[in-house]
């Protein structure tokens, strides 16, 4: 347990990428300040956030954008790299190389869904509204209800299943199991209709996400003010228009 | 230096994401095996890499694709996992935690960068053929020209710039410097009017592009068989009409 809590540093306002660093640190119980949720007069704000980017900081390498994470000297950017940095600190994956490999493998492949999931509400540009894309948003949604959510959740349960059907990784929590439940619950916050198709086939995925908002830390912080709510700034938008469509399925 | 050489699995055809893994091994001069461009009769083609794939082989952790590399009873997949992996054992990252974790992030954000490059060519889906989103392409390929391009290449400069100009991680070359010059390469072949605004302002960054061109492992690759073109099968596609528009800057 480190004496000074760590420094997150990310946008305020949302879940995004965050939220798997959150996770990590709310179920491990580790001290952490959520720097740009602290108010200005604390040094927090958007502004504890920019004074690292652009070149403005001299401390460690220059993140290209948050979340990122400060600890003593240390500031160490991109999600995944985070997260394999904080986990064996607190037993957040099992131990051994091999372990930390496939967990990192695994939430790299939880980064790539990620992108998919913000082109769907941003095809063209990120630099524009959803309103300024939303044809061309139901067209990339589309492709990614249909092809790219059973593709990616089927292999999460395929690698479930190979590993005996509770863990992601070895044979215990690890981060990577908080992150499945991170995007089993935001798919189905923007994807209801879509998910629901997928109740029967999926079921050692949903009852992981099922067992790790049941665990302590992570209970506790779901109930807390600091759990944001997923809202239509994030990653996981739910916008209907988006969705599958209702009715019987085609 | 491994008894055995590495399997490296990638498509067969195409520079792509394994090119950054290529890169490394070239340079280092470590033996390997590009398992899916070997004949067929020895085990290669694509066929190679599916039996890793969908739950197939029994080997590690499933990969989600491809690449992946496989050493012994090792099988790691995601392009900056490999590298992370491999870069200690050839020297391609200076040493010390700090050295690798900067390495890592930046490699990560090259990871992100060329989703993006992807999105370009296929903003709705990559089962859709370019020519069946067309319209969307060129609109994405706009914006990421004008805001992303010049984003994420003043990000690398300015990296270049705070750790002393030559080096993008310490005082050596690392396969980071490697996977610069593959994406300003890129970068070049698919958008060279875009690329050639930025000339004036980028030195750093295409000079060491240059030197990495010149180092012996990469100018013998280079000038090899096993370099791959660029061709519009691959991430970096030269489209003509996806690139900025001829004649004077608007």
């Amino acid at each position: 347990m480190p004496a000074k809590p760590y420094e997150l540093y990310y946008w305020p306002s949302i879940q995004g990428r965050g939220e798997f660093v959150r996770l990590l640190l709310e179920d491990a119980g580790a001290p952490y300040l959520d720097m740009a949720r602290l108010p200005a007069s604390k040094g927090g704000g958007v502004a504890a956030i920019m004074r690292f980017l652009g070149g403005g900081a001299r401390v460690g390498l220059e993140p290209f954008g948050p979340p990122f994470l400060r600890h003593g000297q240390l500031v160490i950017a991109q999600t995944a790299s985070i997260l394999a940095w904080l986990a064996p600190r607190h037993g957040a994956v099992p131990r051994g190389e091999t372990s930390r490999l496939r967990a990192h493998q695994l939430q790299l492949t939880i980064t790539d869904l990620l992108a998919e999931v913000h082109d769907t509400h941003h095809p063209i540009a990120g630099s524009l509204y959803y309103e300024d894309q939303k044809p061309q948003a139901k067209l990339c949604a589309a492709h990614f209800r249909d092809e790219r959510i059973p593709k990616y959740l089927d292999y999460f349960e395929r690698v479930l299943e190979a590993n005996g059907g509770r863990f992601l990784v070895g044979r215990q929590n690890s981060y990577v199991d908080l992150s499945a439940f991170q995007v089993v619950e935001g798919l189905r916050y923007a994807f209801p209709r879509a998910l629901r198709r997928h109740t029967r086939k999926l079921t050692r995925l949903f009852a992981l996400a099922d067992r790790v908002a049941e665990r302590p830390g992570i209970a506790a912080y779901l109930a807390s003010e600091r759990r944001l709510p997923f809202s239509e700034d994030g990653i996981f938008r739910q916008y209907p228009e988006l969705d599958s469509p209702t009715g019987p399925k085609a």
